[in-house]
């Protein structure tokens, strides 16, 4: 596996592969690898004949009072990991080469970002899809894989690459979870011993969505109005959202018709975890 | 010279054109092509192996109250044009082949749309970034050609090209005038005989800028009290602004040190124009 630092060296092996005509696979992340990453890789591997890899904690994608700084990192593991799932190029570029001084565009997927974690996160998706597209324009690959668990940065992404043109398949892979449900994430090593016992709530929650959706129940609210009183009943959970959206808008749903995502955000003492479910209307 | 009018249609053309390893030349355009969008055309032609012109009056760069309906259309007679300075392709999609239903995705660069035009044209900048973004995701050029009249679009979109990493070379070519020194642009057809006689007076006020320059005045506030003068003694002319600003952040400079451009947007009657020099400092 060869590390890469600079753009300009990664462009070049890029250019090197195009030229061969071999196909690029892509995974995004921001380090600290989880299972959950890990299973991005293996598929990509299986689909591409170069893997290449990104690891950038995105300090655009942060809010100034969220945890850019405490944000996990171990470099070294993720590698050892990367080359064990014999991925080809690992880039790791810092902040400055990413964003040097003067740096001033952004991209914006207007609606979608504003709805969900948006709204608790305002700017976040905006960062997200602004280094998602500096990253595809450096890697330039033909298809990148994203995780289940950020649903709604997988829509974002997804329409970006339509809205603006961009020859890249996206592929979004399921959620990765630990035995007891919880949804893997590299924000999980911030919780507590107490916190992690209560963490599984979300994927709980949901659970309990998926029963009442297959007994019948097709009204948002009575789902919704189960799941909140199931993770209000968690002491050490402070509900952020739940809620019930189509999946081209990412809008509420009034009754559960087609397809639509169930997805929850709690704070689980002072971290903000999601999950999500999609729940399928029959004959799909 | 090939005309397309769908998206798949074009990219499979440059996916061809690539796995050839010909080089791409581009010059976007909104048509109704006038001599400096020929002298774009003839530098792409020198320049690369194949030429791809595009034709969009694009509405995104259009605000509510401005000229999009009016904006002057002629394709037949661009094709003709076109043909004979041995243009290839002819991109010339359709509003909803650009923007369909539902279309979210946009791109700004900071501070800079916001200046000189920015401020009379508010929104015009990003649909101009958007516009060019996507163009050349469906055309990747090479190298694509600007002309220095609109000289603040030129280093919005050099920004953004450095700023989202896309490997295409952006040129830009001097002003064409009319013989009176009026800078050619699509929008001359809109004066009547009486305004057309007016026009010159940007070119004038311009001329009269260099004269200080070259005199060694290097006070903007100088420069630009004559050229306002001069401009407001034209029964048909309306001052937009006359601003003297440095070349990175197109900041108003408080002295001119380097090189500056003087830009300056006028009403002449209804039709706003603009106008632009470079003055270097010695040296350059």
């Amino acid at each position: 596996m060869i590390v890469v630092k600079k753009i300009a060296e990664m462009t070049a092996a890029v250019k090197e592969m195009k030229a061969k005509g071999l196909t690029i696979g892509f995974v995004p992340t921001m380090g600290f690898l989880h299972e959950g990453h890990l299973s991005l890789v293996k598929e990509c591997r299986r689909s591409a004949a170069v893997v290449v890899a990104s690891i950038f904690v995105n300090p655009l994608q942060f809010g100034p009072k969220e945890d850019f700084r405490q944000y996990p990192r171990d470099l070294e593991k993720d590698a050892r990991l990367l080359e064990r799932e014999k991925v080809d190029y690992l880039f790791a570029p810092d902040d400055l080469e990413m964003y040097p001084e003067g740096y001033k565009t952004t991209v914006e997927v207007r609606d979608l970002e504003d709805r969900l974690c948006g709204r608790s996160r305002p700017g976040h998706f905006k960062g997200v899809a602004t280094v998602v597209l500096k990253l595809f324009n450096i890697i330039q690959p033909d298809m990148a894989f994203f995780g289940q668990k950020d649903a709604q940065q997988a829509l974002i992404l997804q329409k970006m690459v339509q809205d603006l043109d961009l020859d890249v398949k996206i592929r979004i892979m399921p959620i990765i979870r630990e035995q007891d449900g919880l949804a893997m994430s590299s924000r999980n090593i911030y919780l507590s011993e107490k916190e992690r016992r209560a963490a599984p709530i979300l994927a709980e929650s949901l659970k309990e969505a998926r029963l009442m959706f297959e007994a019948g129940e097709r009204r948002p609210a009575e789902i919704i109005g189960r799941m909140r009183d199931l993770i209000m009943r968690e002491p050490l959970a402070t509900l952020d959202y739940v809620e019930i959206v189509d999946l081209d808008e990412l809008n509420p749903v009034a009754a559960i018709g087609g397809d639509v995502l169930v997805a929850v955000a709690v704070y689980i003492g002072r971290t903000r975890l999601i999950d999500n479910i999609i729940l399928k209307a029959k004959g799909n």
